[in-house]
C-alpha cells in the first residue's frame, strides 16, 4: 500500500460500518486532522427507509445505494476497505479484518464502532427459516424476486387453494417499516399486478395483511395517529390484525395465536431488530438486547478510545429512557463521536451527546402518511405524505439518486406503474478461486440467515 | 385459467421469446383478432443495446428492462407465460412449456419463434469457464459485480502483478459491442476507478485492452469510419491490438496468438453470437450457424404455420447475402410475421420481407461514435455521438426508463460520475420448496455457462 505520511503523526480513526452512524462520523472526520479508515462489509452506503421500495418494485437497488469510495473521492484522508470485521483488540489497539484476499490488522488510535442491527425474529425458528427480512440490499431484492415468482407460479396454477398462498402476503410489525412495506405491496397487487394477471388468477387478486402483537399499531404515536394509520392501511385494503402472535410457520402457512391460519408463501418479518453480533467482541457487559452501554461522551465504559454511536450504542436520555434504534439518533451520534474525537486530539474537554429530536413520521401508501412534528403538531394523509417525500428527497444520498428517485416517485404517482417488476437472479462468480459469498446459501437451507451474519448491518 | 372464449374461435398464436422480434409482433398483433400467448424464461423484454452501460455501472438493470406483463397491461388479447420451452411439436401445432409449477402444452394455430441468439465462443473451453459473456441481464450484473470485486481484492493485495491482473480488462471482438464496451469500461476505470483507489493501488490504474482477429475493427464500415472508431478508442486509452486471437485462457492471464501473455481476471468475450439451441426443436434442417433457412415471407420451409424471426431466421437479402443478426432485422421481421399471419388469417396472400436499413452505427464513449447513415453520410465523433443517443432515448422501452436514463446520462457526462457502482449479489431462494435456480451454479463451476441455455436469448 503507497500512502503518503505526514511527517507528524496523525490520529487514525477506525470507523466499522458504512451505515447512518459510520457515515456522518467520516463525513464529520472528512478533510480534518486525523487520518480515517471506514471498513464495511457492503461497498456502498444504504439509504434504507426506501429499502421497502425497492422489495416492492418502485425503486431499483442502486437507487438507494451509494458508493463509499464515491462518497469519499475527493476527501484525502478518508479510506475505505471492503471486509469482514473478525476481531477487536481494543488492548492492542487494533481491529482483525478479513477478506479473500486474506487478514488484515489495522490499528488505530480512536474506534467508532457503528456495526448497526439486524432482522430480530426472537429465536423463533420456523421465521427464521421461511420469513423474509427486510434490512438489507439483499433482502430487498430478494423479497421482490420472490414474490414476483409467486404471481407467475400462480398464473400456471390450476389450484385456487395454491394461487391464494402464492399470492397473499403477510407482515408482522405494526412499526413503520411493517406500515410502509404493507401499503407498499397492497399498491403493487391492487393498482398493477391484479390488471397484468386478471385473466390467469381469476378471482384470485392478491391481499396484504398486518400482524401486531399489541392492539394498536405505531405505539410510539399519539392515539389519535395510530387510528388514522390504521384507517388509511385499511382504505387501501389491507387487511390489519391486531392483538395476534405468529405461533407457527410452515412453507404454506401462518398460523397466529388465536388458532387462525392464513395460507401464504410469503411472511415478512418487520418485528424487530436486534443489535449487531459484532459487540460482542468488544469484550464488555452488554445490555440485555445486546447493545454496548456507552457514556454521555458516546465512549465505551472501560474503553476510552472506543466509541460506539446509533443502533448498537445504549445510552439513556435525560427522562432515563434508552435511545431508539433509529436514524436520526445514529447520525447525530456518529457526528458527535467524531466531534468529540476532534476535540479529544486537540486537548479539549469531550461533550455529552443531546439528542435533536424532531418527532415522528411514518408513511402508508400514495398520498397517506402520518407524522408527529416536534412531538407537537399531528398530520395526517396527503399533507403528512408531502412532508415525508420531502424530507426523505432531501437527505438521500447522491444528486442523481434523488433525481431519479424524484422522476420514479412522479411517475408512480401519476400512473401507479411499477416499472421495476424484473426477476433478476444470479449466483456470485469468481474466475479466480471457490469462494463462499455471503449471500450463496446452499440449496437446502432455504434462507438467507440474518441471524448469522456478523458484520455491521444496516 | 378463467379464459373467456368468444363464440367464434379466434386464431391462436404463439410467440416464443420477448426479445425485439417476439415483442414486435406480438405488439403488432395486439388489439387484432387473434389470441396471443408470448413465452419468455424472463419476465422482462431486455433493451440490449445499452447492456454494455450495466456491466459498466452506468445505468440500473431495471433502467434496460421492461416487464412483459406491464407493456401488454392494457391488451386484452396478449397473455404471458414465464417459463422454458422444453419442446415445438409442428404436427401437432403445440409447444410444451416447463417451469417449476410443471409442464404446459400450449396449442397453436401459429408459432412464431423468435429465440434469439447466445454467446458463441466457438468451442474454445478455457473461453467458455472463464470468460464473461455480455448477452443476458445477469451477464452485465455478474461483470459489474466481477470488476468492481476486483478493484477491492486490488485494493488488499500487497503483490504489484496481481493488482495489475485484477485490474486489466480485455475484451475480444472489435464490433459494436466490444467497442462500446471497452470505451465505457476505459471511462469507468480512467476517470471513476483511479481516482478512488489512487491511495491503495499507487502505480497501477486499470487497463482496457481490445482484441480483434481482423486487421480492421468495424468489418461492415467502410475504411474511414473504421480508422476514426480505432483513433477514437486510442484517443481514450484503450489499447486496440489487431491481428491476434486467443489462443489460451487461464484464470490469471490470456495468451495470444503472437505469444503475448497478458495478465488479467477479466475476459469479455464479444467475439460472436450462435443461434439458440430452440431452432433443433422444429426438426428442420438448420444452415451450419444453427439459423432456420426460411422463406421470403418468414415462414419454415415445410411448416408452414411456424415462422421464424429475427437471429435465429437464416434468410438471404436481394443480393443474395444474409441478413444480420442485428436489432433492426428482428423487428422489421417480428412485425411481417405477424403481418402476414393476420393476412392469412383474412385469406389475403402474404407479402415478401424487405428490410428498410438505415444504415450503421456504433458508439464508442462520451462523445465519440461512428455512423453510417443510409451507407451513405459517415459520421465520427460528437455529432455521431448525439446521433446514436437520440436515437436509443427514441426507442428505449417505457417513458419513465427513457426519462431516468437521460438524466443519468446527462449526469455521466457532466461528472464521469457512476452511481450504480454497486456490488450487490444473492442466491435465489424460496420458502416452499428445494429448486435449482437456471443462474444458481454449483460452486465448482465458476462460469454461467451460457452454451448450456435452451431458451430464448436476446
Amino acid at each position: 500500500m503507497s500512502e503518503q505520511h505526514t511527517s507528524a503523526r496523525r490520529p487514525a480513526v477506525l470507523i466499522i460500518g458504512a451505515g447512518f452512524g459510520g457515515l456522518n462520523a467520516a463525513q464529520t472526520l472528512a478533510d480534518q486532522d486525523v487520518d480515517v479508515l471506514v471498513v464495511d462489509r457492503h461497498n456502498f452506503h444504504l439509504f434504507s427507509p426506501l429499502l421497502y421500495q425497492v422489495a416492492t418494485s418502485g425503486l431499483e437497488p442502486g437507487e438507494i445505494a451509494s458508493p463509499v469510495r464515491g462518497i469519499f473521492r475527493d476527501v484525502s484522508n478518508v479510506r475505505f476497505l471492503l471486509g469482514e470485521v473478525e476481531g477487536i483488540d481494543p488492548a492492542a489497539r487494533r481491529v482483525t479484518i478479513l477478506s479473500k484476499e486474506g487478514v488484515r490488522h489495522e490499528p488505530y488510535d480512536y474506534l467508532i464502532l457503528a456495526a448497526g442491527s439486524q432482522t430480530h425474529t426472537f429465536g423463533i425458528e420456523a421465521v427464521e427459516r421461511y420469513g423474509f427480512g427486510l434490512k438489507t440490499l439483499s433482502d430487498g431484492v430478494v423479497l421482490r424476486n420472490h414474490v414476483l415468482k409467486n404471481f407467475e407460479k400462480a398464473a400456471w396454477s390450476d389450484d385456487a387453494a395454491q394461487r391464494e398462498a402464492l399470492t397473499t402476503i403477510v407482515i408482522v410489525g405494526g412499526g413503520p417499516t411493517g406500515l410502509e412495506t404493507s401499503g407498499a405491496f397492497q399498491e403493487l397487487l391492487g393498482k398493477v399486478l391484479r390488471e397484468e394477471y386478471a385473466t390467469q388468477l381469476g378471482d384470485v387478486s392478491g391481499r396484504v395483511i398486518l400482524i401486531e402483537r399489541l392492539d394498536h399499531l405505531l405505539s410510539p404515536y399519539p392515539e389519535r395517529l395510530r387510528r388514522a394509520a390504521r384507517r388509511q392501511l385499511e382504505s387501501m385494503g389491507v387487511e390489519v390484525v391486531l392483538g395476534e402472535t405468529v405461533s407457527d410457520v410452515t412453507p404454506d402457512a401462518v398460523r397466529l395465536s388465536s388458532g387462525r391460519v392464513i395460507p401464504t408463501r410469503t411472511l415478512i418479518w418487520a418485528a424487530g431488530v436486534k443489535a449487531s453480533p459484532l459487540a460482542r467482541m468488544l469484550g464488555v457487559p452488554l445490555d440485555r438486547s445486546g447493545r454496548v452501554p456507552v457514556t454521555t461522551t458516546l465512549q465505551v465504559i472501560g474503553l476510552q478510545d472506543v466509541y460506539v454511536v446509533g443502533d448498537l450504542a445504549y445510552l439513556e436520555d435525560e427522562r432515563g429512557e434508552p435511545y431508539s434504534m433509529v436514524i436520526p439518533v445514529a447520525k447525530q451520534q456518529g457526528q458527535h463521536a467524531a466531534r468529540n474525537i476532534l476535540r479529544r486530539a486537540r486537548g479539549k474537554p469531550q461533550r455529552s451527546f443531546h439528542y435533536h429530536d424532531r418527532g415522528l413520521m411514518a408513511t402508508i401508501g400514495r398520498s397517506r402518511a402520518v407524522a408527529w412534528i416536534y412531538y407537537r403538531v399531528q398530520l395526517t394523509g396527503f399533507i403528512a405524505w408531502v412532508a415525508w417525500l420531502g424530507l426523505h428527497l432531501i437527505t438521500l444520498m447522491g444528486f442523481r439518486n434523488r433525481l431519479n428517485v424524484f422522476v420514479n416517485w412522479v411517475w408512480n404517482y401519476l400512473t401507479y406503474d411499477r416499472t421495476v417488476r424484473i426477476i433478476l437472479e444470479h449466483a456470485a462468480r469468481d474466475t479466480s478461486e471457490q469462494e463462499a459469498e455471503p449471500h450463496d446459501q446452499p440449496q437446502d437451507q432455504p434462507h438467507n440467515q440474518p441471524h448469522n451474519e456478523v458484520m455491521p448491518g444496516r
